[in-house]
């Protein structure tokens, strides 16, 4: 890509205006994509923006979907990544059988973007959180949730019975995250046939997603651990069917076994979600071919500005702690080298220029990688949809902060 | 506060079905209190929910307005903590001379509440937040900006002339942070003389702002350091006017020096902000008075639920990375000792219960203490407000997601 980052220079005020007229979007808007001028460049965004490339989006999205279509499991992705109504909707289109989603808040707005089937991936603990769930499944008859112990499953299925539906369950087993659902086993085989039996409760399958085993490093030691877990989990299941219950659907996995699961026997489809962006964490995982993990594009980035150069050596420019998710290393420049970022508070980052391989002024933008893309999609409204230096469309990203 | 926790034992579906209706807030509403149902108890919240105790806030309202309405220098609190309306208009109601924010979009978002007189504390650099600088100066014509660099007065300065105002602009000086500003010296005088000089420009101070040292740990560091940096900008400000420039404002400080800033003669306001909430890495710098700086109250926290337990000595909360900023230490809870809290992903944290001083059983709420306050106020849409176990209103945080 060519780079024309000097707005000063370059830009006009008129776009610049129309795009901070965006930044309030109607609510009926939250579930589409809204197009923007024709004119709209990359580098009249007002900074700091979320920018996907399209193309590179597009390459993530079919490969993954190639991937599943000829498998004997398919694709399910996992909408926590993304949060966004509009990809959902590509991720169904394209082939993926539903959508995972981490929260009921997230699954609430996936249902009035008009996307379903989908499976909320965590237990609800508490009576507020059932009211929402009964409510969204009067709405959306397919919605599945997990369950992972005794007591909610008798709550779940009260729930059901009072409202006079059948909700379809999950047996949420831990696959070595220590995180949420039971233990694989007598116990676990115990849970599945109390949801079988209860009245207003359908045994949709199992959820087995080892979460930890998604980032091991090196992919033949991440092979091996995965496949070992996932036998265990496939005992568990073997045992539920000798207990003569049907288990439909066995979910997990993920992006980082994404060429691994087809290796187990017994998969029904694949929760993977970052594979849509690709970030610096996933990337430094490596991958089946080499230490970097590249079979997708990395499609996200942060576009930030030079604001301002108090010292030699160094830009400050507009994207700090509240532009990316600090969890993970820092973000990197996508397009110079010879460049270090560091983060300078809650709303600026340092750029080192320790021997840059382009001259970065004030006023100039610079594109910035993302760390870990679930949290740093959760700080944003809108992603930008680039092609090339052409904005095309604003996606809203109508799930952000929907953490219930 | 008595604790009770376990929401399948007390609470209400209808509240809690209520205050999930609550999430979709109208436009018009977005800077003004929302009230809630009478009976709307703290653990009847979705979580995870950002709440704040009103007493304690109200506290540190007021006795941070006490300590600089006595004072030769008065209080111009930094909104970019609350990002909210509401609290902006009490701090302006008790006696602020004005609210500082640190971009344009948080700037737009309290002209529309009708908050001002505003500062922006950052620079800009590009001809899209000039357009819209110049919009919303014209809305609010005690608008002040802050500049740094030449070119950048020659833009404000043509900007204004264009469209017919005069626009309030401080010079940025680098206060050691090495972030933002001209350096001290005769530099930073030069710029305030074209400032002073330019047609559609007026001098409205400087800004001195050393947010490194706020943080120092131990008060008696803090202070020398402070005291010395401060002896520095007071060089140069003395050197403008010696220059014939009439410098009426000379603004900077925070809640780190807010009992510092009394012995630097001719500071005219202060920027603090984190004071109204008191996070854990603010307590842990230290105070006068000894190694907790608790002169203010911790008044806000992260509610969330125990939602699984999938092996013993450990329980799962619904609160995780996507729940709290990440750049400081993991959050504490407020009410149980002898448990430790640490991220177990994007939406989930993991309660270690060592020696817990309660029993934490799944469906229990759980108060979790906030590391860094800005960013993750900035993760939140509403501000829930309690007293007592009673949340009377919603506060609309207005300005999240503003970093532009």
């Amino acid at each position: 890509m060519s780079i024309t980052r000097r707005d000063f220079l370059g830009s006009s005020i008129g776009s610049s205006a129309a795009l901070a007229g965006m930044t309030t979007v109607e609510p009926g808007q939250l579930h589409r994509a809204i197009p923007l001028p024709e004119e709209t460049r990359l580098w009249d965004l007002a900074t700091p923006a979320l920018v996907v490339d399209a193309d590179s989006l597009e390459s993530n999205l079919r490969k993954m979907q190639n991937v599943y279509s000829g498998n004997s499991a398919a694709l399910r992705p996992h909408a926590k990544t993304h949060k966004c109504p509009v990809i959902a909707r590509q991720q169904l289109d394209l082939g993926a059988i539903g959508i995972a989603v981490a929260k009921i808040s997230e699954a609430e707005v996936m249902v009035e973007g008009g996307i379903e089937p989908i499976l909320i991936t965590s237990p609800i603990a508490t009576r507020g959180k059932l009211a929402r769930l009964l409510a969204l499944a009067r709405q959306a008859p397919n919605l599945q949730i997990v369950t992972d112990r005794l007591q909610n499953v008798r709550d779940l299925n009260d729930g059901a019975t009072a409202v006079g539906i059948k909700l379809q369950v999950l047996v949420d087993l831990n696959a070595g995250d220590d995180r949420t659902g039971i233990m694989l086993g007598e116990s676990a085989i115990t849970l599945a046939g109390e949801v079988a039996r209860a009245e207003s409760l359908e045994l949709a399958g199992v959820q087995a997603y080892a979460g930890r085993l998604q980032h091991v490093v090196g992919w033949e030691s991440r092979r091996k651990q995965y496949v070992q877990m996932m036998g265990q989990v496939m005992e568990t299941v073997a045992g539920m069917r000798q207990a003569g219950l049907d288990v439909p659907a066995v979910t997990g996995g993920g992006t980082g076994t994404y060429d691994i699961n087809s290796e187990i026997d017994g998969m029904t489809d694949i929760q993977a979600g970052s594979y849509i962006f690709m970030d610096d964490n996933y990337q430094n995982i490596g991958g089946r071919s080499g230490q970097v993990f590249n079979d997708f594009d990395s499609s996200l980035f942060v576009l930030a500005t030079a604001i301002s150069q108090p010292v030699q050596g160094q830009v400050t420019v507009d994207a700090g702690i509240k532009a990316f998710a600090t969890d993970k290393e820092p973000p990197r420049l996508r397009d110079i080298r010879g460049v270090d970022y560091r983060f300078g508070g809650d709303e600026h980052g340092i750029l080192n220029l320790t021997e840059p391989s382009e001259p970065i002024a004030v006023g100039d933008k610079v594109r910035l990688t993302i760390p870990h893309c679930d949290p740093t999609v959760n700080l944003y409204d809108h992603l930008h949809v680039v092609r090339g230096e052409k904005v095309s469309e604003v996606w809203p990203i109508a799930g952000r902060g929907r953490s219930q």
